[in-house]
């Protein structure tokens, strides 16, 4: 095997990129880096035991763009693989999404990619990035901030697609393409490289090439320790994860103040989800060992504290008078809650599971039709054993957290009865008796 | 307090760089990053309860220095600081040393800290470094390949080196000095600004503001992160290298492989030593897991396994040649094993502990003079009570490991006798019995 094959098949193997037997689909320009990578994957498809496709898509940016997919088709077609093409209109795409091109092009590509790498069963999509991609894009993602992991990214596997080449040089492609007469196009117009990519390679890289000659090689040995790091961390926070999570979503407040800094950091990058940053994090931080109760993280987030715990509260994303008429019998998608509540109604003498979960029982005569579901408001009360009370308290018995009693789901009905919170509790009122003919049965269940 | 001065507080809480009650010197050349330092650690004075002192080195490169000394010295005097200096000529030391200017200069200057901080007594060194100096060495770090360690240096304490500054800009500085009206000499050699440096302000960073107008941040950001995963991981490392180590500087093969790579990578980096890089880290992960026995990761040192251990060996860095006479009564310290024998003789009727630990016994009379201290050689026997044993056997029995035999000192009397494998094994000649008069003792100290 050719120096520079074996060097990608370390590359595989030491970021696990692929696994034996895999369907791997080859994203292709024409350009002579993506035509490498289609030579050097096929040379290795008996070591990896992988079947291989090739897909190559014409953004119809320039007049060249017919014949370099007539090139791929056939270099696939000689090396007998499946041939894949898609078009889009880059530039019209661009203008209408108000994007650069670059940016339009890309999602279009990609776009085309995961639909193929879909339709055809392919599980994972091999994109020809070299090394001096790699320090540019490390180098746009440290000037830009975005940490650690991003800096790594091209290393990794990353919604299923992998960077073969990531760790040989442009100029050893150049090299072995040529010795090995891989055709190949040359693409004149690199449209796809942005502003700062540009001056990023042809300015500044020059340059500190000159402070030390193969600085690419340092960092990429650089990336490769922060990568295992890295991940190496994260299988530590999970477990950390775990063993702070109590129920309901909450995190327990005395363990994770226990705990070392970087994984308090990397915990709450996890729980921050989208509100996650280095301020935001170090805000949390802050926040977590102080006394106040409720801190605005971003300006729809909040971090509370409440009984030994900590979670994450958003403002309320929906109106509180989004109201639902239930089917009955039928179903009926409470999206904001994630419930669908099933209704039937059945004979009274029918041999039925009275005991059912997150099911309640009542005397279809009795009730006020239409039942409708909504949110609660204030001042709303439920007809208990005990007499008329404030749904409020009743939330309170039912240790249901503040932040999510607003989406809990009332089913009311034509008189302003609220007959059930579901799934928590049921109204007193039209209970099965011994003059029942008809059972209306509420069914919840939680969507995922 | 000023905004500035919260900063800096900040970063000295946050690195832990000084702790209630030290002693700091600071290192001051007139320029204004470190007349600010001295201002603004004055007025931290109290908060963090230090003791100040001011050092300045003359460097005798520009006419201006004497000035610059005298500037320096009346500003600690108006403060009220202990105020020391220091001289030499760094044009004459870099060129007997064969140093670059800057270099010279700032060993002659640390030389000047460390000796005043040693004397008088000061805990910790203070440096002016702001966030600018603090990013032109994350590049160069960066591009020369020292790691993330090397990344992040610059925050933390090292040698007793602190730099309070490194969170705030050349800009903040300016614009507080002046503010303040802080005095200061203009710098106008730059002497101590290294071509790579001067390249990296005046070229490299300006065109990577282009790209993201304060990258500085973000790198400040990311390096904060890596700071404290670094030390992090470096407090599992030492746990699980207390949990490898075995007897006798070796390391459990099976443990050592069953850690996950970034923590063998870790553990690499403290075992080898000097002999630390990124290759022989991932030549020595490899040799661990397979079936060689031996390796060379330098041309002088060597990993080896044996008997589920495994270990560093370095080549003979002493000859075996070496002999020492030994002093009677006396001490002979042998550097090569760092080992100190004594020697001395007593009358056998005299009072003694004759089950010292490390400690033979002989017949004084019967041991034929001089005796000597060397090492071993091939075909070396020693006398047993089971007659002549070759000292290789000896060697297995008494499981010394392969590596550390050739600097076993061996006692040996004028025929050629080996008396004692120090501190393992004694001959079976010349012992104490009923017609002995005087004792001859060793004892064996080992050195630290």
């Amino acid at each position: 095997m050719e120096e520079i094959e074996e060097k990608v098949k370390r590359t595989i193997e030491k970021y696990s990129l692929i696994k034996r037997g895999e369907k791997i689909l080859i994203g292709v320009s024409g350009g002579i880096d993506s035509m490498t990578l289609l030579y050097i994957l096929n040379e290795l498809k008996e070591a990896f035991s992988i079947t291989l496709g090739v897909a190559t898509f014409n953004h119809k940016i320039r007049s060249e763009s017919e014949k370099e997919v007539e090139l791929v088709k056939n270099y696939a077609d000689a090396l007998g693989l499946p041939f894949f093409k898609g078009e889009g209109d880059a530039i019209a795409f661009s203008k209408e999404m108000r994007k650069s091109l670059e940016d339009a092009a890309r999602e279009l590509r990609f776009n085309f990619l995961f639909s193929i790498a879909k339709e055809v069963g392919f599980d994972k999509i091999a994109l020809a990035h070299n090394l001096n991609d790699f320090v540019e894009t490390f180098f746009i993602h440290l000037l830009k901030g975005s940490g650690a992991r991003g800096l790594t990214s091209l290393l990794g596997i990353e919604r299923n697609v992998i960077h073969p080449l990531i760790e040989i040089t442009r100029r050893e492609i150049v090299g072995f393409a040529n010795e090995k007469g891989i055709p190949y196009a040359t693409d004149y117009s690199n449209f796809d490289l942005s502003y700062d990519r540009n001056k990023l390679r042809h300015q500044i890289l020059p340059l500190l090439s000159s402070i030390s000659e193969h600085f690419e090689e340092h960092i990429l040995k650089l990336s490769d320790v922060i990568f295992y790091e890295d991940a190496y961390l994260e299988r530590i926070v999970e477990i950390e994860f775990k063993t702070i999570s109590r129920q309901d979503s909450g995190f327990s407040l005395v363990l994770f103040n226990e705990l070392p800094l970087p994984i308090k950091r990397r915990l709450l990058r996890k729980i921050l989800g989208e509100a996650y940053n280095y301020k935001s994090v170090e805000d949390a931080i802050e926040f977590l060992i102080g006394t106040e109760r409720k801190k605005n993280i971003r300006e729809d987030i909040y971090l509370v504290k409440s009984g030994g715990v900590f979670y994450i509260e958003k403002e309320t994303p929906f109106s509180l008078d989004t109201e639902y008429i239930l089917n009955i019998p039928g179903e009926t998608l409470i999206k904001e809650a994630g419930i669908s509540i099933i209704t039937e109604i059945i004979d009274k003498g029918v041999n039925f599971d009275f005991q059912k979960k997150n099911t309640v029982y009542f005397d279809f005569e009795k009730i006020h039709f239409p039942l409708k579901v909504r949110f609660r408001k204030p001042g709303d009360r439920m007809t208990l054993e005990v007499g008329r009370k404030k749904l409020q308290d009743i939330f309170v018995d039912l240790h249901i957290r503040k932040d999510k009693r607003y989406k809990v789901p009332l089913i009311v009905d034509n008189e302003g009865e609220i007959l059930w919170i579901v799934p928590y509790k049921r109204s007193s009122l039209f209970k099965i008796d011994e003059n029942t003919k008809k059972v209306l049965i509420f069914n919840a269940i939680t969507q995922n």
